[in-house]
Formats: structure tokens, sequence, C-alpha cells
């Protein structure tokens, strides 16, 4: 079943919530959720029925059953591992958030081309030399690649990267990629995110 | 004119290209735009309609006519001040981001409570005690504050940053945060995102 992506970005926010619920609250209400992130009741129901979780009447919905159901919807649990090409300072900074260990999401490597950084360690994950990278990426099985460098090189090092077998690329940079059509492209567009945040607001 | 969000985020991105192409090329078609980002022809065209901008019969959109357009109303030029709440390795990588500035994104102050970064200074932005905030707000008239703490104390933190006059919260933890209704809340949401991008592709 392809849950649409608007859907899973709910999801996972259902899920952050649960997971401050666990422990202290059994049940919860859609009610909750649809406050919590300022939407429609009925939409957090449409939400919910793909994880084909039933609320009762007046309680709502188990708190821990509602939350597995999500993980294993969501797929948290099957560990994904990914490549951060760039070890600067957004590249060091995921490599050390390490919420993405709790959502599947495990960076094994990272990769740059400065002989300062090659051969270091960063919360574990040792940098390699960008050369590498073609050798790793079959060895270990990576598919995926987070680009954290400058914009300037962006391009340069997307194409070599999507030559390596990786075929999705998390793109942090400011940077539009021409890859190849086997290549999937995710823009983390945080610039478009503030602009969308701020932008219908006048008195900023 | 209001203009939706994923419209505000596709110009965002329209732009980056541009960018890249200015100097070099004068035309650009909407299917180059297109095919960059793997959309429709004619949803490019129904955005580009919100810039006010008219394409020529074959040769395309001016350039660089285009790009001060979406910078114009986009309102890149018009400088947003911002603070980091989190002087960890995320809220530091964002305040080292330089490309905000470009699309006028501006931090100027930074706040945490741990004694061993207040008073220090990161990519020239000054680190406050956490309690000078309330203070400072008023006097630098800032509304907008990126979380970017450890998810355990967001809740806390957002609550005491709502009480100094912030009204918009970009939140970068995965704690969705419960705030006055006045307060107005942009979840970054990474994980989402991860999984949204991920998730439809079982040989990851």
């Amino acid at each position: 079943m392809t849950i649409p992506e608007k859907v899973i970005n709910r999801l996972t926010m259902y899920h952050f919530i649960l997971e401050d619920m666990e422990g202290s609250e059994k049940y919860v209400s859609s009610t909750k959720f649809a406050n919590f992130l300022n939407i429609d009741n009925s939409q957090v129901r449409k939400d919910l029925k793909y994880v084909d979780n039933q609320g009762k009447c007046r309680v709502g919905f188990e708190v821990e059953s509602l939350k597995r159901k999500i993980e294993e919807c969501l797929g948290f649990k099957k560990t994904k591992d990914v490549f951060i090409i760039g070890a600067g300072n957004l590249g060091s900074a995921l490599a050390k958030y390490d919420s993405f260990n709790d959502y599947g999401l495990n960076v094994i490597a990272m990769f740059d081309k400065d002989l300062k950084k090659i051969g270091t360690t960063i919360n574990g994950k040792k940098v390699f030399d960008i050369v590498k990278i073609n050798e790793l990426t079959g060895k270990m099985g990576v598919k995926t690649a987070i680009l954290t460098v400058p914009r300037e090189f962006a391009q340069e090092v997307a194409s070599y990267v999507a030559k390596s077998g990786i075929k999705y690329i998390w793109n942090f940079t400011t940077c539009i990629l021409d890859v190849p059509k086997d290549v999937k492209v995710w823009n983390e567009n945080l610039i478009g995110s503030f602009l969308q945040f701020t932008q219908n607001d006048n008195d900023i």
C-alpha cells in the first residue's frame, strides 16, 4: 500500500506525540493530535486508517498499540543505512543527531575530500576519502546518501556519487541536482520551509 | 495575495536553478524546471503565474528578470531577524549556514543555558543566557526563533520562549510543541522527510 507523503509526515508527528505520552497515559483521542498540530480532527482519523487502528468510542486510541502500529507501518525498526557526503558543519550535526537512529536511519560512514577530515571519526562514524565511495557503496550495500557539501560542489559531487551506485540522494544543499533518471533526489529545502512558514505573515 | 505553501517551496527551487544559470544563459524554459524537479510542465507554468512573469513563445522566460521577480515576490530582500535557541550541534550548524542570509534569514543571536557556551560567539552570533530572551526579544524586535534544543527540554523551552514575545517557532526537535494559540509552529520534521523519501521503495 502506498501512503501519501503528507500522511507519512503526519504519522511521524503523531508518533512524536505518542512517545511523550507513553507510560503516563493509556488512551489518546484524535482531537489531541488535531489540536497539537492545528489540523482537522477528520484529517487525523483519515490518516490513522492507514495504520489500521481502531479507536474506541469515547476513550480513543490505545497509546502503546497505536505507537507500535505506526512503527510497523512506517518501518522504523527496519534500519536503513546511509552515507553522509560532506563532513562540514551540517554533515557533522546530522551525524550527531541521535534521533535518526530511533527512526531506523543509520549513518554508517561519512565522506569528504578534505585531508584534515579524512580518517577522523564523528560520533563514531568514520570519514572516508570521497574517492572511496564507489568501493564502499558496493561493499556496504548502501543506496542512500545525505548530501551536505557546499553548494558550489554539489552538482559535481552528486554526479560522482550517482555513478557509485547510490540511488537516493537526500539533498540539503541549495543546488537543484541534475542526476540520471534512476537516482531519486529529495530536496530538503530549508529556505523554502522558512519562507512557507513566514511568508503570509506581514509582521515579521 | 496568499501563495500556497507548496508553490512557495517550488518557487525557491526555481530560484536555486536560476542562480546557477545567471550569467551563462539568457532564457529558461518551463520544461527545464520541470525536468530538474521531476514535475509537470503545466505545474511550473501555473506556479510562475504567481510571480506575474510572462514567458515568450519559443524562447521562454528571461533568466535575470524571472529571478528578480521571484525574489520580490517571496521577499528575499526583506531581512527577517531570527534567534537560534540551543547552541548545540544543529544550532551551531544552522548559525554557520550562510545560504540563509542570501534568502533574507538573518540569525542575530543565539541562546543556551550551558555556562560554557554563554558568552561565546558562533559565526559572529553571540550566545546569550536563555534567561535574557525576554529582554532581548523586545529590544531587538525579533518575532521568530529556531528551536534546536534536545528533545527532552523542547516543551519547557518553547513555553518559556513563547512568553517572551516570540510569535513563530521553527521547530527542529522531534517534540510536538504545546504553545499558546497566538504562537505559530512550523515543524521541520526531518524524520518525516526521510521516511517520505524512502518509504515507498522497498529496496533500501
